[in-house]
């Protein structure tokens, strides 16, 4: 190949220096396709023998060119491109041809080998145009663009206020509370130390009141569930072993007080729980009987000579299993165990059992053994509790449902165990909503750090350009944006359960209706599912979108998965409450069903079909313009038509399988997959009015504009990943289900720019966070 | 209401009983249903008036049973359902009926309150027959139902064999290795000695000479690329820290030595480096630059007054990241760095640099700092390290691919920088291929625990039943199974992809064709974000498969969970290895049409596109048959055709944006959604090609037919997943895709009984997979 200089006779051979450099320095060409190139170039250009000759040595597949000689011909092409005009390096046959002001045939002859050459020519060019590495800028940490720096149209703080507008006032205290040394817990820790820095911070937190908000205000508290809970969630910006243990002592051990012993109980040991002087467990879980709590297999058997009780573990897996505070601290347990009286047998009743002395040992008749080593949680002491034949006094026996006379006669205003016991478990309810609530404070914290992280940290970028910040990646907005309009939805759904709740506190407990309470049981049950399946699933997604930094222990993804992970199996495995809320909507539907049947259920359901098939309206099913896809009405429509559908079609399927003659277990078994479906599009139904209600109530128009988008985000991405469900049911045609994809990235790309603001409207102060992917530009 | 006896007036009501009774128990009643069940009873049975007046105590809303009441009452009823046929016992109305013989009409009147009250009639009657809690059986771990004890119709050890019969010996030995102490090391451990067990382990594993596998049979190696793979894969069931470990030392930093070194390199410490006499870092990736590794910025600079090259870190953020063995053990590392010889940039190459002194103590120059903690794979030691202007001799680049001469002169075989850089990428594919074995290593012995346990352990089940085992139901199936078939589907193709660079490499390295070696790199890419991501989720999956006992560290589902996290992100984050599979899928498809351009591209393209529409023949794309479904062809026709038609799309569109005047970064970044679905589309059809030829070429008919179901769950359920896709495209048809569904549900149900062998077929030994819940009945 020639060296350094062109002899004079090359000349003509200028305009193809691009196209060489570019056929040796893709490297992929072979013999063959060099000889096309040549035989193309010798066709199309007029070449003289020598030039010829040239071109033969430059394009010789045994004798490629030396490094040092692409240096060179990069040289020459960025000399000559030097002078043109940014159309004219577009290509590499328009750069060749622009180079010396070749002929139109010429150019039609290196535009054939351009197409030849199998590459992108403009792509090629401006990488062949473009600064080699050492001549660019540095990676350092550069401001960000000037068009991200602008203030956003709407204020973060102001955004948040109206995110966490109840309670505001005990969340900010909560806030500052978790600056405090007491609860700035280090990670790695040993199990031991880790376990007494956490009691440490229960007992801060207790002396600052806030164990005992949920309780009457005689017992020092504020009779205020909804604050409880605010103090749950917002220990979620700490470690997660102090919040869980809060769980235990203030909200199960004591709440099993308040919500199922009556004013003895509550005397007797409401107060000592709220400052932590008597912590205690909450012992209902069963080695055998993990979610199916309703046949743990403890008794507790009246004793009619001294009127006591005995509780008792009938076998080793009968023992108690994963009860917080039991390996270590609980000096007393609210047992679960089947009644005895007599004969008789009564369900599952709670009981409270002493379980260590004053000076820590545990009492005859009782072994503890310490569940050591967890995935996650490890600053919480679970333990395993057996009881042998220990006997308790009969006011131990917590008696608002259900209660022994000292004559042994049992006493109930709950005719049934089995409402008594779905009865008792209503106390859980409170559980369930806290658990979502900390949940999505893990997820917030996940997103903030990834966000701000992706808006920063550059990564590859156009050829000649400078790296673009990974967020600009439809995949990375793909990976956190919905994940963000996500957590907005579920986190307004929380609030208004809290709500709820809260109002019914205010108001007499008794007084709530039974069907209220159901539906209240239902929300927090599929809530519950939803957040914590959403805060494992996006921590997981938060800690790749940060790829290598992710990896990092002070980013805290790991501690957060690992400490969040096992929500979605405690107060009720997923996948237990998930059929629960199907078997309510079931329930619900078969109980219209059964008014209607006496009226005749065929004529209604036909109406009720009549209606639905109006909504598959050919011209509905097809619009796929963009003010139509973004209308409220069109999502709200087709998340309650899907949820429609999906009952409908679930009691048809168990029905039929009845009528074959399966029994119902067996045929709930079979269309499990159709029930969990059905419970998820309820509950995602419910999330999204909940979220188009929280838009609609936005206190000025630059809030409801920042979250305008994020609601048809979460929308449209759920529809979308439904969509195979929604064309089958003829609700999308295919060009409307593209179009639903379409806009999805486009929202995505819509959002991006106000992605950190967005993040910054959940709410989390810096010195919290902490991690650095969130907080130095660079991650590091 | 009447108490403990019938006054003999009420023998009209008996047949009543069972209604009342659940009417109680079911506890949802308003005044009104029960006023409504009253009026239906009175008008539907001829009662007399004491019998009436006792039906309305009965149903007073202000009056309800004593819970003694309601065990009298049930008490009743079982005696009298003791007597009848189990038909008979079907439904509340026809107990009542048959307890008492009543007439047609009264039946009938029965009916009716049955309906009224809204609940299943035969799941209400069966569930009031029911054994109570005490009664029933103990959970105690009973053996499993004799029909799953029988012998499974094919020999898991068999299976296991044929999996795994490449290599097999290497990987006993292995194995057994794994046995020995040093290579047992507990979990958590504090961080510095958790490092030297590690280090430990490395020894032992070098002292049995597995380190050097790899390498020349002169260095103390065995030449074969295969057998280092497989130590790699099979210390996947211990502790992963040294499983990374080894990887770094004989793979990232022995394998560059060899790979991008010539035999002086070889000679002087090849050998050494087998041994871990040498320990060393492979220091690649930059802390600006995770994945852009062509644009990392530590220049290596040509002295030529002292014949030298001196490597720098020109600043803070170019410093070298996440480098395995650096932090406390590495004497010395390959360093990428761009070569610079006087104003001539020549790219990336890599330098043997020097680190630490025969003491241990860091060499002037060189700054290095300890990672710390990571969220998991603490027991090794990365850290960051920083050069200021290092001095090295000439001889320390390593060559094979480029040089400088003692004169300054740069040469190399390889043109283009760009070409040359993506050849010593090459030597990562090693590295990608590994870690994807190793992480199905992971993924299987998770899925062992999951499916031992989920086969064990029992939870909840028809009324009156036992409990069963929770694999029994759909929703668990779901889970497990299709990971079940995924983890066989990508282990045989990670070993044919094994077979294939063995053969390479017992071939003349140098021989092996360009177009060969970038479609195994770009299988390698693939199949390690397939095998990485599938690892993490099915970690995910098996540990809430195990619920509770999941959460138990020694279950480990944490721990690999932590050390498996990375794998999607190091070795080539996911996406952007995606990306590289589906540019390189582009890049073919444009050098098939430039090709074609030349001759008429618009003619072959609407051939193409006339076969691929004849796929969509209505009757294929309608037909719902098992035999259609289960078949191989539809599989591989269906994936086939989503593959095809996502590149020729994503092609379109690309050059639809660029037409448009959009820069190709930005083209690309506009349908990055669309390429990452093409590159898996892809992977998932070399995996079901290789997967049906894996069942093709089984060693005998019971492997085949274990293997059968598992392939037509792995096609399907892949089918399944993406029906959206296939439903826009109208391959399938609404009732197709339902048919689909339903066959996967199917084929869960089918395969359940084989569960277990099938999980014992991953060949894992039960002393080295430890976790409780795969050994023990209960899992504790």
């Amino acid at each position: 190949m020639a060296h350094r200089t062109l002899p004079p006779e090359a000349g003509a051979l200028l305009p193809l220096l691009p196209m060489v450099y570019v056929a040796w320095a893709d490297g992929s060409l072979t013999a063959e396709e060099l000889a096309r190139i040549r035989a193309e170039l010798s066709a199309g250009l007029t070449l003289g023998v020598e030039a010829e000759g040239i071109l033969n040595g430059w394009l010789d597949p045994a004798a490629p060119p030396a490094p040092s000689e692409m240096v060179w011909m990069r040289e020459q092409i960025r000399i000559g491109a030097g002078k043109l005009r940014p159309e004219e390096r577009e290509g590499l046959a328009a750069l060749g041809a622009a180079m010396v002001g070749a002929s139109r045939r010429e150019r039609e002859a290196l535009e054939t080998v351009e197409a030849l050459l199998g590459v992108l020519g403009a792509e090629a060019a401006r990488e062949l145009l473009a600064p080699v590495a050492g001549e660019s800028e540095p990676g350092e940490a550069a401001p960000p663009d000037p068009s991200r720096q602008a203030s956003p149209p709407f204020d973060p703080a102001a955004l948040r206020r109206y995110l966490d507008r109840d309670q505001i006032e005990t969340r900010d205290q909560v806030i500052d509370l978790l600056r405090e040394s007491e609860l700035r817990i280090p990670m790695h820790l040993p199990k031991e130390e880790h376990r007494e820095r956490v009691l440490a911070a229960l007992r801060r937190i207790a002396a600052e009141g806030l164990g005992a908000l949920g309780y009457p205000e005689r017992y020092g508290g504020a009779a205020d569930t909804a604050q409880a809970i605010v103090l749950f969630e917002v220990l979620g910006l700490g470690d997660l072993s102090v919040m869980i243990k809060c769980g235990v002592q203030f909200g199960l051990w004591g709440g099993s007080i308040h919500q199922l012993g009556t004013e003895r109980h509550h005397e007797q040991w409401l107060r000592a729980i709220g400052t932590l002087e008597l912590p205690g467990c909450y012992a209902m879980t069963e080695l055998s009987h993990g979610s199916n709590v309703r046949d743990i297999e403890t008794t507790a058997t009246w004793i009619p000579e001294s009127g006591e009780f005995e509780i008792h573990t009938p076998h080793e897996l009968a023992g108690k299993e994963w009860i917080g505070n039991a390996a270590a601290h609980g000096r007393m347990a609210t047992v679960f165990a089947q009644l005895r009286v007599g004969s008789e047998e009564h369900g599952v009743h709670a009981f409270v059992v002493p379980l260590r002395g004053e000076e820590g040992r545990t009492l005859p008749g009782v072994r503890i053994e310490d569940c050591g080593w967890k995935v996650g949680l490890n600053g919480i002491d679970n333990g395993r509790i057996w009881f042998d034949r220990v006997r308790i006094p009969r006011g131990n026996l917590l008696n608002r449902f259900g209660d022994v006379t000292p004559e042994g006669f049992y006493e109930s205003a709950i005719p049934g165990s089995g409402k008594r016991f779905f009865t008792m478990l209503g106390t859980l309810v409170t559980g369930r909503v806290s658990i979502a609530a900390g949940a999505l404070m893990a997820a917030r914290t996940a997103l903030v750090t990834a966000v701000r992280f992706s808006d920063r940290r550059r990564q590859f970028g156009p050829a000649g350009g400078r790296e673009v910040p990974v967020l600009d990646y439809l995949s990375q907005q793909r990976l956190l944006l919905p994940r963000v309009a996500a957590t907005y939805a579920l986190t307004f759904t929380a609030r208004e359960l809290v709500r709820r709740f809260a109002g019914d506190d205010r108001n007499d407990e008794d007084a709530r209706n039974d069907e209220d309470a159901r539906e209240l049981e239902g929300l927090a049950a599929g809530l519950k599912v939803l957040a914590s399946r959403h805060a494992v699933d996006t921590i997981q997604a938060s800690r790749e979108a940060c790829g290598g930094q992710g990896y990092r222990a002070d980013n805290r993804f790991g501690t957060l998965r690992s400490d969040v992970d096992i929500f979605t199996t405690f107060e009720g495995a997923n996948v237990v409450l998930l059929q629960l809320v199907a078997k309510g909507l079931l329930t619900r539907f078969r109980e219209e069903m059964g008014d209607l049947r006496l009226r005749g259920v065929i004529r209604l359901l036909a109406e009720r079909a009549g209606t639905r098939l109006s909504e598959l309206n050919p011209v509905v099913t097809r619009r796929t313009d963009e003010v139509h896809l973004r209308n409220g009405d069109f999502h709200l429509a087709a998340f309650r038509y899907r949820e429609e559908r999906l009952l409908q079609s679930a009691a048809r399927r168990i029905r039929g399988r009845l009528d074959d003659g399966m029994d119902s277990f067996e045929a709930m078994n079979h269309v499990q997959d159709h029930l969990i479906e059905l419970a998820v599009a309820h509950m995602e139904r419910v999330v999204l009015e909940t979220f188009q209600r929280a838009v609609d109530e936005a206190p000025d128009e630059t809030i409801a504009d920042a979250l305008t988008p994020l609601l048809q985000l979460y929308a449209l991405e759920r529809i979308e990943a439904n969509r195979g469900w929604y064309l089958e049911a003829g609700y999308l045609e295919p060009s409307k289900s593209r179009a639903v994809r379409a806009l999805v990235n486009q929202l995505c790309r819509e959002i991006r720019p106000l992605a950190v603001p967005l993040v910054d409207g959940f709410g989390i102060p810096d010195d919290l966070l902490q991690a650095p992917a969130a907080l130095r530009p660079t991650g590091v």
